[in-house]
């Protein structure tokens, strides 16, 4: 397959690309590494990226910002931010992808667990993980000849272990990894697939 | 109790309007109607309801606009109109409505069961209804003194028989009035109210 990884420089990003490089050919897109670069941000810059890009077997989206934050401090550029980078950001990537998707492929999104298991700080990217979740649901419905998904992983153990946080009981960004190879190449259409069930 | 309601103007606001109205006081906001009008795309129109109307001991919005629409036929405006009015909208009204709460009061939004159960044509809608879901489980850990949920409706019998469509399984508005005052009288804090679980 002729896979796309959009975010493949971060921790997650670097998981799946590894998983994924050994059989097929990747193609990595981030914010200013990789083969290419895009600005999810920027519906023109998704579309320019797969001007240049091409067609693909699979799109697989790591990427996406939003911030941490006291609810009482969070800002209506917080939740712009969640809005526009991590949902509409890979939203529009989905819409676009579809377009440039051969035949069977599929699009794999990222949410997170904060949209049923939030904790203090988490409101604005609990929201935007779970509109990711419900327009995936819904979307599905409407998309034929394709598949479309979303993975919600934890914290990963690299990055709980970055921020100083007990590691112990974190999952690898290894075994999250394992959830969007189970998207590319399941029959999962529609779904969130969360990485503390397919471990 | 003093409480207001938010888009008691439409087929489910007066039902609750309707439901509260013989033990409470109960002041109305719509659009262009009831006691006080009221922008929810705008935060200032928000600010200003409560600058003039006071203080409550419940705060209940059923308002909130997101429109159907076939996905290959949804534009950005379409996404636009979920997230800054259903969505953002709504939690502006949190976000201010806070501030104008007497003690122990409640916090009580709308979403609708589109996100967890959608149709062909909803994703918009799909989307701000999860997000607005997730938004209240993740902000309740961080509200004291208050509580904060969301009620999920679904098709009201009465919408159904205006649209033509078959309402023999359709849950009445009264009936989904219930939920919303489980929620106002209710422990509920941070939790999405079904209305099909509260009949």
């Amino acid at each position: 397959m002729r896979i796309l990884i959009i975010g493949a420089s971060g921790t997650i990003g670097k998981a799946v690309t590894a998983a994924l490089s050994h059989e097929n050919e990747v193609v990595t897109a981030n914010h200013s590494s990789g083969d290419f670069q895009v600005d999810l941000g920027s519906r023109a810059s998704v579309e320019a990226l797969f001007e240049q890009a091409g067609e693909f077997d699979a799109i697989i989206s790591t990427a996406g910002q939003a911030a941490f934050g006291a609810l009482s401090q969070q800002t209506d550029a917080d939740y712009q931010l969640a809005l526009n980078n991590k949902l509409m950001g890979q939203i529009k990537l989905a819409q676009t992808g579809l377009k440039h998707l051969r035949p069977g492929g599929s699009i794999t999104l990222t949410s997170g667990i904060l949209s049923r298991h939030p904790v203090p700080g988490s409101a604005s990217i609990a929201m935007a993980n779970g509109a990711l979740e419900s327009y995936v649901r819904a979307a599905a419905l409407e998309i034929h000849n394709a598949r479309l998904n979303v993975v919600a992983p934890a914290f990963v153990k690299e990055t709980m272990a970055l921020m100083g946080m007990d590691s112990a009981s974190g999952i690898s960004a290894a075994d999250t990894a394992k959830a969007y190879l189970l998207a590319v190449t399941g029959n999962a259409h529609g779904e969130t697939l969360d990485v503390t069930d397919h471990l």
